[in-house]
């Protein structure tokens, strides 16, 4: 994509969606035996009512009966924005954690008054310690013993439905725009620092230009399409993980991108290997490495196939060719709200993939002293093969800046 | 401040600080008769070895032998940037995560390898599931048994040394020239995420050149000053914890910020309650018994006192006033290398304030249909009673924009 995209191509996902997806999970706590299930990790919070926050010290959990009656339970801060965006039946708050009465006690009663008697489910038998949370679990305050559904929910978001693919494929679409201008704007003596913030404000003009007030990002911080180099120029690309070092670029850099954009909640990814300047014979050869292994990756993301052969093709091909010395890390990861999810494209994971799983396809290649080589590419197992949600050339031709 | 700062005042936490926090956690261990400590969260992995990264899929965890021996045990993918950047005696790296074989196997090789036999301290017994993760404990793969010291860390975490007190009041600067931006470059028309992205640009790139290259985030994402709205833009400010909204300005509007600069790995809060032109008579009352408010907060701050009279202070005004119906959230929370960690100035937290511990004092007035009225300060408990680490006008006058 060379041009900014000029209509907005994305909606946020309907209450009738997040009610079919609580009669699944109340299904299941039916299933299991229990009376009531329980909710606490921020994804599944919003995955089950569209609620978007930001989790602190303070409890939020759903709460949805076997009958699907659901309850949001917030402090007192966010009652208010809970009940302006939350797609559940009631919101109820407790004043403050860790307050004269601990929330656990307040959320007890509620479960009581849904239904809790000898049997609860959900993610959790209390919250985990975010950001300095302490306090009993439910079961310790109640007579309940507890069936942890939360393998059974991952499982349900590992396969998109079309809406969560639409909302996907439009963050693709941004991310792209996103990294056209950070490889058009990146030159030698300019930082990544200065580049990236660049980048960001005008792909987010354009995004907002577009959408005309209706784009929400449902995320705290970013809130536009993002590009950046988190480090990765030069020889410090060689860190698979690298953190930004505000390096500046000089001719000659190797160099590992990455791309994104949160829409209503849900992210794709978009990483390229690009160099800056006439790229060496020794980068040209470790770029085509890189290309065929991501090719060899991609075309293996089929229905039916267990994730793990992906990652056996992509190590087969490596030992073949004698380069495990710059083998850093399995091929990819589920993505949605959240941005790792599972299953793992790894040797380790034999999960078969389906129709509606996605894939970030990232197999890396790094030369210490060089830098480097990966693309990534959000692929959904469709019925007829892989498909491409982020749409950006991976030729090397096509990704060199001018020194 | 009105001028951008010219000076770096801030330089890493040294390695014989982090051997020094090693030594005090090996004592800890020593003391509860454990045979060998680990450490999983990623904020409690930094603190005691300097090494920032990205938490995903793939565990990460530091070792502390009872002599104080230290192993970061990291991913493939993470070997040479942990051994770049870590202060510990040695990086062991497993394959990957699931990977051929589970990296808790390995771990509990280690562990074994370090002394381990009858029993495992540190802040859990596996790695928790960030990201997808699954998996045994150590526990479950050893002779073991489990005694935690996560709380004991996190008292050694949250009061700081003189070298963590450098590195916030340094970031408190920074957040208060990227709030100085913010307020000078708002006005009616623009939106929030535009002025955003502009002051966080400015900002970082004065910050770059006064640092000449020496600046570290340690941060995954922000990497520079950064001023927010995050959608508390008229009405909607009303809401103490909402998401950008791409609000656009206009007069009249109520404004709640937030600045901040990631400094190193640590944080600071500076928030202020703004007016887009001529405040009301209501704005004037609300903003009034804010302030009111903060200031016998912030006077509160001294040691020897609890964190719950405080929060019982700012209860006392509200009720006396009768104003409780604005009341939404406890006065503040202890900050470091989290944006939030306990203690909590909170009614139920009776924890005894000691010198160098640091607090966002914050207490709001939320007026439905109007807006919300919060600033937040970050205090140092001194022996000499609060002091202000940031600095920025915090009345009315001077927080008003031309409309």
């Amino acid at each position: 994509m060379t041009e900014p995209p000029v209509a907005p191509l994305a909606v946020p996902i309907g209450a009738a969606a997040y009610r079919a997806r609580r009669e699944r999970v109340a299904a299941l706590a039916r299933a299991a035996g229990a009376d009531v299930s329980v909710w606490w990790a921020n994804h599944r919070v919003s995955y089950l009512s569209g609620f978007a926050f930001v989790p602190t010290e303070r409890p939020i959990a759903l709460v949805i009966a076997v009958d699907g009656e659901t309850v949001l339970f917030v402090p007192r801060l966010e009652l208010e924005h809970a009940q302006a965006y939350a797609h559940v039946d009631r919101v109820e708050a407790y004043p403050e954690f860790p307050g004269e009465r601990h929330p656990m006690h307040v959320l007890a009663d509620l479960l009581r008054s849904l239904g809790l008697r000898a049997r609860l489910a959900g993610d959790g038998e209390g919250y985990p310690k975010v950001m300095g949370y302490t306090g009993p679990r439910v079961t310790d305050l109640t007579d309940a013993t507890f069936t942890a559904l939360d393998d059974e929910l991952e499982r349900m978001m590992q396969v998109k439905g079309d809406d969560e693919i639409a909302l996907i494929r439009e963050s693709a679409r941004w991310a792209g725009r996103a990294h056209r201008l950070l490889q058009d704007l990146t030159r030698p003596g300019l930082s990544e620092t200065e580049v990236e913030q660049a980048v960001t404000a005008q792909a987010t003009k354009e995004l907002l230009d577009a959408y005309q007030g209706t784009y929400r990002a449902f995320t705290w911080g970013l809130a536009g399409p993002w590009a950046t180099y988190r480090g990765q120029v030069g020889p410090h690309s060689a860190f698979p993980h690298a953190l930004n070092v505000n390096a500046v670029f000089a001719p000659g850099d190797t160099l590992v991108t990455g791309a994104t954009c949160p829409m209503f909640g849900y992210w794709s990814e978009l990483e390229r290997s690009m160099v800056l300047g006439e790229p060496s014979a020794e980068q040209r050869t470790w770029f085509a490495h890189m290309l065929a292994l991501q090719d060899l990756a991609i075309d293996a993301c089929r229905p039916g196939r267990t994730c793990s052969s992906v990652d056996r093709a992509v190590r087969a091909y490596v030992e073949r060719h004698g380069i495990g010395h710059t083998w850093r890390h399995h091929v990819g990861h589920n993505i949605g709200l959240r941005y790792h999810e599972g299953p793992f494209l790894d040797v380790g994971d034999d999960t078969v993939m389906e129709v509606g799983m996605l894939f970030t396809v990232e197999p890396g290649v790094y030369v210490p002293g060089l830098g480097g080589f990966r693309h990534s590419d959000t692929i959904l197992v469709s019925a007829s093969g892989p498909e491409f949600l982020t749409d950006y050339p991976r030729e090397l031709d096509d990704l060199v800046i001018p020194a």
